[in-house]
């Protein structure tokens, strides 16, 4: 958005959402209870959003300006309903990596593991059978009467274990998150990684002796996401701060944005199912209220996408890269003439929304491009029509 | 909508709305406080329409069954915004006398009070000269020592008045809410009353001996409104009760329903103007709350909503009858194919939606055949779709 608003001499705003960041509506006492986290969902955000961005045109005296929303992940969530609630303030969306369709029984549930494991089997088949064979070996650890200890060692943890979970979590998110953020290029987005680290995670996997174990191996690779710039001496597994914020998502999740997730056989995670009973209750017993499954769909729709937006709605790219997990929730196919699905194999989350860079390969400068002169004919379009009436 | 079921093979489902009727969310404290009443506004009402009619098919295993929400006034405002804001619940909208454009600035604020006058003008210049004139007379009386009494006596109030105020709002009432009611046939809609009220209530003006003074004359008048079945014996002209449940109205329209209003000075009724000041801090003595006099454009739109709806919405109807003075912030003319304008000159409030008679007019008989026909290519549209797909 940086790189193109001087295309467009555009304002860029930056509208936070409520109780994330700086913008808490009870202060310290944001996060008390549901009493006042109440305030905290989707429909509260975008109508925020239009409050907002009715009173700012109207204090730049810019009431006839033409407004884009612009956002990734939940936020491309939040830019493609804000389309759809709000088309009288914004003229269009640009939604990347928006997973508007995983939830209630729209998408499998083992898709999200199953995307990430076919980053990791694409990049190598062994690298995917090292991950894949390393849970058991860690839950044979845990049996062993030291065995949090040697886990301890293994994984180079600052202090000594409590729970062999712990070592399981950080090696989950290690690889969840870059398959995620399997760029093209090296970045900073959750952690400094170097271009493609999925396959550098394998390459790492791969080099290793043969003889060495899965689980080391695993460890090994999931530093890479920890520790690519070598700085960390030791690890912190437990007691982690919440650096992505998302103890508000954690809310969310439990509210309205429920997305049932489980790991299918063929994931190189252990096989998991989805209990909405238990969901339900960790849910109640942490905030006290009951998830509402069908809520998002009731509200933003979701099944027979295509039909619905076909006939009602316009202005809308869904931008995804098949690297990201998050994509198989998205919106892969062009819906109508103005309804436009951008789809890059070899693209990660919302990597169109990150800074040009000078080794952006051809197909994200193409994308980019793409993206502009969408954006230049929905403005074109709206001063036509401003002009005719 | 009853008369016309049958044809459709239609369920028929009356959705209360919440705070209204028997639906209380919480019991008899609902109305206690701004607390409680923070849940009764439009968007919630919509959104329980939401949940239940998604909930409805879900239990009545028909989720591929088509829903066309219909409503009338308010009822009708809200058809239009479901239409608009859950496309994918229901497929069309049967808009009626909805006065989405009484908001804001979009209607100019005097054309309320100028369309019942015009209606009066309409029938008989003399009636509209009376009832113009009786206003100052009634003023004059209020100024005599024994005003009140004189008052009580014309009016032949059940009780002593307490202030000349209750006789003007009883006039008031009585001429616009005949005016809204301006059926071509006998009803019973607000109060039962005679085809075309509006004459009959010219005709026993203009009926009257030219002496007799103006304000007896609009006295006469406004009893055909209150007791046009000749059964009241006196009229209690105050301490009214809550027929029409307009308590809930009243917070609405301190929070969100802001529709300024003003009397021209060619307007029937004495001038007047609208202060937002005095509205508002009204508001702030009854419920504690202050009005959003920019948050119903803001969430459903209003303003250059020809532009917004040819490009963002389909198949709604608003119909629209020119004896009503809420259809001045109607739409009034068609938007696109499928958003179309039905707008008779001699329709009065929501007059499609009453049931069928033998003494219906052609144009209202048209108009409702019309407005079938448009539902029925809805249907089709809609089933052709859901075999393609």
């Amino acid at each position: 958005m940086v790189d193109i608003a001087p295309k467009f001499n555009a304002l860029l705003v930056f509208i936070e959402h409520r109780f994330y960041g700086d913008s808490m509506p009870f202060g310290n006492n944001s996060y008390k209870s549901a009493k006042t986290l109440g305030y905290l969902n989707s429909q509260q955000a975008l109508a925020d959003y239009a409050v907002l961005i009715r009173s700012l045109k109207q204090n730049l005296s810019s009431d006839s300006s033409p407004v884009v929303v612009f956002g990734g992940s939940y936020g491309g969530m939040l830019a493609a309903w804000f389309r759809l609630k709000y088309p009288h303030i914004a003229i269009g969306a640009v939604a990347s990596s928006a997973p508007i369709l995983q939830f209630d029984k729209i998408t499998p549930w083992s898709s999200f593991y199953d995307a990430v494991s076919q980053d990791f089997k694409d990049a190598s088949l062994n690298c995917y059978k090292v991950i894949k064979g390393s849970w058991a070996e860690l839950d044979a650890l845990s049996t062993h009467d030291d065995g949090l200890i040697e886990v301890s060692k293994l994984f180079r943890t600052c202090k000594a274990l409590h729970s062999v979970y712990s070592a399981r979590d950080w090696l989950w998110e290690a690889f969840v998150y870059t398959a995620m953020v399997n760029y093209p290029t090296e970045a900073n987005f959750m952690m400094p990684l170097p271009a493609y680290p999925v396959e550098e995670m394998c390459k790492i996997i791969d080099g290793l002796p043969k003889g060495a174990s899965k689980l080391s191996k695993a460890f090994a690779a999931a530093s890479l996401y920890y520790n690519y710039t070598q700085t960390e001496k030791c690890f912190n597994l437990e007691g982690g701060t919440d650096s992505h914020g998302l103890h508000g998502w954690d809310w969310q999740a439990c509210t309205e944005m429920v997305m049932p997730m489980t790991c299918s056989n063929e994931s190189m995670f252990p096989p998991s199912s989805f209990s909405y009973k238990e969901f339900s209750q960790d849910c109640k017993n942490q905030y006290g209220v009951k998830p509402r499954p069908h809520w998002i769909t009731t509200e933003f729709g979701g099944y027979r996408i295509e039909q619905v937006l076909k006939r009602f709605g316009s202005n809308m790219i869904f931008s995804n890269g098949m690297q990201d997990p998050w994509s198989r929730g998205g919106v892969l196919k062009n819906i109508s003439s103005s309804i436009v699905a951008l789809v890059t194999q070899k693209g990660a989350h919302h990597v169109d929304f990150r800074s040009e860079t000078k080794n952006d390969p051809d197909w994200l400068i193409m994308q980019r491009k793409q993206e502009v002169a969408i954006i230049e004919k929905w403005l074109e379009e709206y001063y036509k029509d401003l002009k005719q009436n």
